[in-house]
Formats: C-alpha cells, structure tokens, sequence
C-alpha cells in the first residue's frame, strides 16, 4: 500500500536542527511564513531561555510543539555517568512540560566499554527511573531506534523490532517508539515492526529525510527527501497502514545544507516535502 | 560460551587486501616468514599473472588458499549490467579454480536505483545462474552479509538471518555464507543465526576485524582486533559453537594502516591475534 499523496502542509513539522543556523525566533518565523505546521525543538535552542515564554512565542507563530529533542543516552560504564544521565533527562521531561511539549525523542546511547546487552539492560533501566516524572509532567518519551552505524555511542537499540519490544516491555502508554526512515530503511522486517507499532499504540513519531549515495559523514551528510534511496512514501504508507496521523517531522542534519542560505533551503524542504 | 583460546597461528588466515601496498610475492613471504597459515586473495592481485602459477607459489610458502574475493555485485537496474556481473562472476569462478581457492566470497551488491527487494531477488537470481559453473569447477560461493550502511551500492543482504534464509532457500552445499563481525557485531540476533547458519553447514567462513569509536571513514577505517569495540572472542565462541572449525581471515580495510610500515602492520595482526 502506497502513502496517501501529501497534498498540503498540514503533517509538515521541522526539527530546529535542521535549519541549523537560524535562532528559535527565525527558525519560527520562518516555518510560519512558509507553511510549516508543527516544531520539534533541540534543546540546544532553549539554552539561556525562558521556556515557558519560548514556547508561547512558537505557538503565536502558528506552531504546534511536536517533541523535545532529545533524551537518553542512559548507558555508560560509570555508574556516576549514568546517574548524571537520569537527573539530564528528568531535567528534559521538565523542559519539554515548560515548553508545551507533549513527547521527548529518546536517543537511547551505548557505551563501547561495554556489551551492548548491558548498555540495552541501563536503557531499560534509566527509561523506567524517569517514567514516573514523565507520567506526572504529561510528557510522552519516544525510543528512537538508531541505525546499526551508531552502535558503539548513540544507541545500542537499532532496529525497530527493538524499540518495539522495549516499550512493549515497560508497557506504559507513556513510552512508545520514534521511526525514523533514515534509520530503518534497509531493514528487511521494516514494514512487519511499523504494523506491530502501530497496533500496539506505540508508533508516537515519524522522522523523514534520505540517505544519500555516496554518504560521505557519518553525522552530518543526509539528504533532502528524494535526493537519495530511501522509498520514503513506501514506508510512509506503512506508517498510514499502522494507524499514523501525526506529522511527517523533516530531521536533516548536513554540512551542506548548513552552510547554505537557510531560505532556498527551506523552500526546498517544502517542494521535496510534496513528493515523499 | 566463549572462544577456546587462541594458542598458536593454525587458524589465522589474512587477506591479502589488508596488506595492500605488498605484492602477491611480498605477502606470500611476509606472510610465511610471521607464521601465518592461510591466505584470501583478493582478485586484483591476480590481474596479468599466471593464475595456476601464482596458486602454486603461494602453495610454495606453506600457505592453504581459504578464499578469492570477491564476486557477486549482481543487482542493477540495467539488464546489460546484471549480464556482466553474470559473465563477471562466471570468470572468477574459473580464476578460483585455477588458483586452487574452494571459495569465493560475494559482496551481493545493490542498486539504489530501485529497491531492497528487487535487489535481493536480483541476488538470488545471479547466484543461481553462475552455481552450475561453481558446482562443476568445486568451487563454494559464500554469501556475506553487510554492514546495513552498505545497503545502498554493496550489499542489500544486511543480516545474517537475510543471508542464512538466501542460502537455504537456495539449498545447494555449494552456496553458504560468510560472517565478518564488521558487519553484524550490533546484531542482536547474532548468536541464533550464527547457530542456525553452522547447524545448516552454512557457515563457510569466519571474518575478523574491530569497529572503532569513532570511525571517520564508511569504507577504510577498520580496526585492528582489539582496538574497537566488537567482542569478537564471544562471536568467535558463538562461530565455534556453531561448529565452525576454519580459518579466523584478518580482513581490515584502513588507510592509517595501510600509510604505514606493512611489516609493522603484520607484527600487530599476529600479536592482537592471540587476543581475539
């Protein structure tokens, strides 16, 4: 099954990072003049802030808040490091409740000290030491399965089946999963684990963007949709079969882009937003 | 369960890739002179050479041939491409087999220009079409799965379980696979299928090198074993459990290693071989 054609912004949502460059206010600005209908925000642009007051200027700019970006990165060898991990993403739930917020991207971590089985064991874990702050500030946290590339340091959790047996596990309606196609892409199982996600109520976020050929950077090379290999509107239609309406959030991080004019890239987010 | 001990250099086999500014000649002496047992020969070091010949010499050295690498490469979007690959891999089944290698390693390949799943049965396809020649000339193929960050030009095979079910279904003890921990360390399926892949008499062939944090380069930043971050003696123990008795082949790809002095390099292989 095909996704259902984008015929307008009303799903469009972008993550700060993506127009890297920009302030909040500029970044805000800028969305609403374009289109633009939901914000993920980086905490990075919160630094310094009022975040009550940042979040009512986003929303007088016609922006929904989708998610705070980002949680996680529980595992480590140091139990000193991992405590200091919970008190940073108790501090995030509080951040994304100031903000208006509902939900957090959890960017699980991994610690190459260590097998990843324990580092997957420290993320259930640190998941379950924060949950009830999140249940009490009404804040959602998303597991974002990464790709296997990221293995040694961002998240010991790399594939949705993954994500997917972890919520199920900690089974809170609280904790659920964020897709991410630049992720997910190759994997064979895709489509069966966005169906589960789905069904199961877990299925809280859908990140789009494309892997480009070659990929010259590991952080800092992906690509607009369509200008790579990803069959986004392919998996998107799966994300629709598995009962997603939230937004499509565009999540591109690039040197190239970055160091480009922010407007000719924003215009070519929308236009390419049209055909994924 | 772990890895029995590595106690001398019976199993240790390199590819000649990894020392890539050193000849046939220069390796098969190194090689000889640092103990080690087996040899992969990558094709282009083969190319204009007597091919018999050059299997005698490395004979000559005391060195059992484990493997020639590499074919495969059989998906495209364009017919006339798919038919060289075809004629392609046919020539390295003859260049195997005068070389005296039981096997040749296949990089499945992948298009970008159209998906994952017509890539696969494109695979399927190419190895079907080229297993009589292989039959006939005793030459095995052995699948290898790759790194999903591959999945875009190398390889639309990206899990053991993928390559483990292509071999099945393929179901001639010509066809099995390769596993390089370089490739599937993250998987956390790994262990079963490596079980079930030597259970089937799959498993052909053992790579090791290391993953290192970070990596800078997606195609020749690998890590000596040891200075990464993959358990290999676990992996290797899974391997060994699954019945696997062959060569451990040492295959790195690394521009800092190979800048440097190759007799140095060789040095390192064998004393972080004894740890792994």
């Amino acid at each position: 099954m095909s996704a259902q054609p984008i015929k307008d912004l009303s799903k469009l949502c972008i993550h700060t990072i993506t127009t890297k460059p920009w302030s909040l206010e500029e970044a805000a600005e800028k969305y609403e003049k374009a289109g633009v209908k939901g914000i993920s925000i980086w905490r990075q642009y919160l630094g310094g802030r009022d975040i009550a007051a940042s979040g009512d200027l986003l929303r007088s700019h016609g922006l929904e808040i989708v998610s705070l970006v980002r949680g996680g990165f529980f595992p480590a060898v140091s139990a000193k490091t991992r405590e200091q991990a919970i008190q940073d993403n108790l501090k995030a739930i509080d951040e994304a409740a100031a903000l208006g917020a509902p939900m957090i991207v959890l960017v699980c971590g991994a610690d190459p000290g260590q097998s990843l089985e324990k580092s997957r064991m420290q993320i259930r874990e640190g998941i379950e030491k924060v949950l009830p702050q999140a249940i009490s500030k009404g804040v959602k946290l998303a597991i974002e399965p990464l790709h296997p590339m990221y293995a040694d340091t961002r998240s010991a959790v790399n594939t949705l089946r993954q994500a997917n047996e972890m919520a199920e596990a900690i089974d809170s309606d609280h904790v659920g999963v964020a897709a991410d196609v630049y992720h997910l892409w190759w994997d064979p199982d895709l489509k069966t684990e966005l169906l589960r996600c789905g069904q199961n109520g877990n299925l809280f976020a859908f990140h789009i963007c494309d892997w480009l050929s070659p990929t010259t950077d590991f952080l800092n090379d992906r690509g607009l949709m369509g200008d790579g290999c990803i069959d986004i509107p392919t998996i998107r239609g799966w994300a629709e079969e598995a009962g997603f309406a939230g937004y499509n959030e565009v999540e591109i991080f690039s040197d190239r882009h970055w160091a480009g004019d922010q407007n000719d890239f924003l215009d070519k987010i929308v236009s390419h937003y049209y055909h994924c």
